[in-house]
């Protein structure tokens, strides 16, 4: 099926980023961007078991040669295929009192939240903006979380790096939307429930669903034209806030 | 079927009330309330036509006594009946400079967007609390606007009411989430494309889909506790903001 | 002086309201709008043992006949003089769970919070425009507090009194600004120092200092109209937030 | 005066920065850090025209070594001096369409804007932590813009990099506000009366006066611990918001 149209995720393992390319993945071909082998495998295995094909490309988003490369493989492996969506889901972390952060980790948390989020930007709206012909708009997703609009103490630099993120997504928005490109934002505000959060206390549904996260997205990829959201949060039940 | 759970939407019309009632009575009885049998009469037709149950009470929302009533034959009417979903969608409208704004105007905001919603969020959610069972967590839905986040000359009235209704879902989300019932606000930003915005000359898309709306709202109604979204925004691909 | 300029002050009690009218009055006469004889009292008697000059009018805020004869009441004692600056600083509070709270705890909140918010800037805005000849921008600033950005649980009601309050304020910026007055929104986020937080355990100064908060009123009221603010956040430097 | 005093100011030139300097030189001595010795010596010159003492430091603050270099020279200089302010006032612009926008567009950008941000931050707060002991609180204030709050198309960019600013100094002001440091930001929001925009045709006082900026950084400077400011907006009466 040569023209099956794509979805290019970026940032995959065994959270978010499987559920979305699971759920993506009955409409489209998938393609995984994620920085080792060892991330991708489980996503592209857990694809396929389902009947969905996916294809992994090792990428450093951080590195302009790595996401062009990337995007050179992903023309020479479907060529003419249009791109449906895009979903920034790389994530970067940094928890420590200010005074203790090295330069490095700011350099590392902007690698991916900055820098990453515009390169991927640079390479998929073009490819978005060629596709406004297929069934749903195409559209560009960003994954944020709760430091994305409240920076706390000790994770400063982290919250630095996603209200970039998520000012280059109101931008992307205003600028593309008049151009039919859906662009949106989602505040995930709370611990998710992956294998790595197993071991918290935490009440059973007390944690947010991957899969309930990836049809949120699936429904923001469905919004007509008419009709589109820039941003939700999602958060359990009992989350506190 | 006595126990079909309902959906008891305020505020209905042509517009968003009429896509929302459509769009739930694929699943529950739907109730309306509204000022005028008027405005509720073409939305009852229009459910019945396509197969769905609506139920009309004039009710004037700023009245606790009219809400008290409107209740009562509620429950009179569907007895056992469970609420699964309660969406306020009463609205108001002021547009003026602020020194012609007369007190009755204020009040007359303030009756639907303040009292108006409180009595509504008093009467629906006790309904909620005890709807747990249901397929999908109770939902309680605001339908908010530009004016709920940002106060613009001369719509200081209506954004001061539009305000008060978002703080309103937000208080409400965080007490009764941790109780299993799900509290939402959209912010609706943007011309609906409704009968009586027909003459304002736009392009084909660039109003706001009712119908697109209701489909948010059916997202919104069917995220599990895990995973709920308080607020999203919606507005057509071309508007400015 | 007959002619010395106004500050309006609404009101007032041991705290902010009585450190503003200490502030205020070394360059005007002070207008005191209080329910109460007994919250007025203390504050003239402060005002004068400082050498100043201030006037009260027991005053119900939220209604518009005691509205309407303060401001006669007030240019029938200074007939000419201007109006400098008006503080609307008069207070409500409401904390109970949501399905505890009655119509008439609303509609308490919102008498103060809603109507007498906009029946004091109806009386005031009036006065201020006509002010523009004397050394600073005519000036009206609302008292707001943490529940004015964000709504907790079981401050639902409180905080969307307050959410309607800083709408008003900022519509009215928005809309007479450009007419040449000032109108500006002070988050008060945190415990003020008064007789009645006395025996709250802190730490010496981790509460607010009212005579701060009201060095901060004078440095917006002194700002030049090229540079106006119209919000600022005042904490403690203890405070979590 | 060997132990005088310092306020640390990165980014000078003819407008804000001068203004900051000017104001904080009659109490302290200034310090500047600029890229190049064309704008730090206007302002030393204005500084000392008026009795001040200023001091020039030609530093990168998108280089760590730069900034070592410049932390290096300020102890050398004022051996023993308290920090009693610092202002981080460096700015960078970028305007364009997204897919015009290079990556080094980007990178500097975030030169200033983040890392720049980031390594004043570390080097001035150790200062500012011993300072404790002054007439008034030690403080960091960032200079912020309209596009701090607020990303616009074709401003992506420049957002994304203030939005950075805006997070870091929130987070430094929940980190180091308990610990006795005042971190305060400024939103600008208009054009600022400087040569550089003398040809713009705005009425005679819609621009910000860069004076009353500096103004409103010392009152924010004054406030004592009990009544920090995170933050404060600042516009000419006549925008439009």
């Amino acid at each position: 099926m040569p023209t099956k149209p794509l979805a290019i995720i970026a940032g995959a393992g065994t959270g978010t980023g499987l559920s979305i390319a699971h759920r993506f993945a009955r409409a489209y071909n998938v393609i995984i961007l994620s920085r080792s082998s060892a991330s991708i495998d489980p996503v592209i295995s857990a694809v396929e078991a389902s009947g969905g094909a996916a294809y992994g490309i090792p990428t450093d988003v951080s590195s302009e040669a790595s996401v062009t490369a990337a995007f050179s493989a992903i023309k020479a492996k479907y060529p003419g295929s249009p791109t449906a969506a895009a979903v920034f889901n790389a994530g970067s972390w940094n928890r420590a009192p200010f005074l203790e952060t090295a330069l490095e980790d700011w350099e590392r948390v902007f690698g991916i939240q900055g820098r990453g989020a515009f390169l991927f930007s640079k390479a998929t709206i073009p490819l978005l903006l060629a596709s406004k012909h297929l069934e749903y708009p195409p559209t560009l997703i960003f994954t944020g979380a709760t430091a994305s609009v409240k920076a706390s103490a000790n994770f400063t630099v982290f919250a630095a790096g996603k209200w970039a993120t998520r000012a280059l997504s109101q931008g992307l928005a205003k600028e593309f939307g008049p151009q039919g490109v859906h662009v949106s934002h989602a505040i995930i505000d709370g611990v998710i429930d992956v294998p790595g959060t197993k071991e918290w206390a935490f009440d059973a549904d007390a944690k947010i669903s991957p899969d309930a996260i990836a049809d949120a997205y699936w429904h923001l990829h469905t919004q007509p034209r008419t009709t589109f959201t820039w941003e939700l949060d999602v958060r359990p039940y009992a989350e506190k806030w």
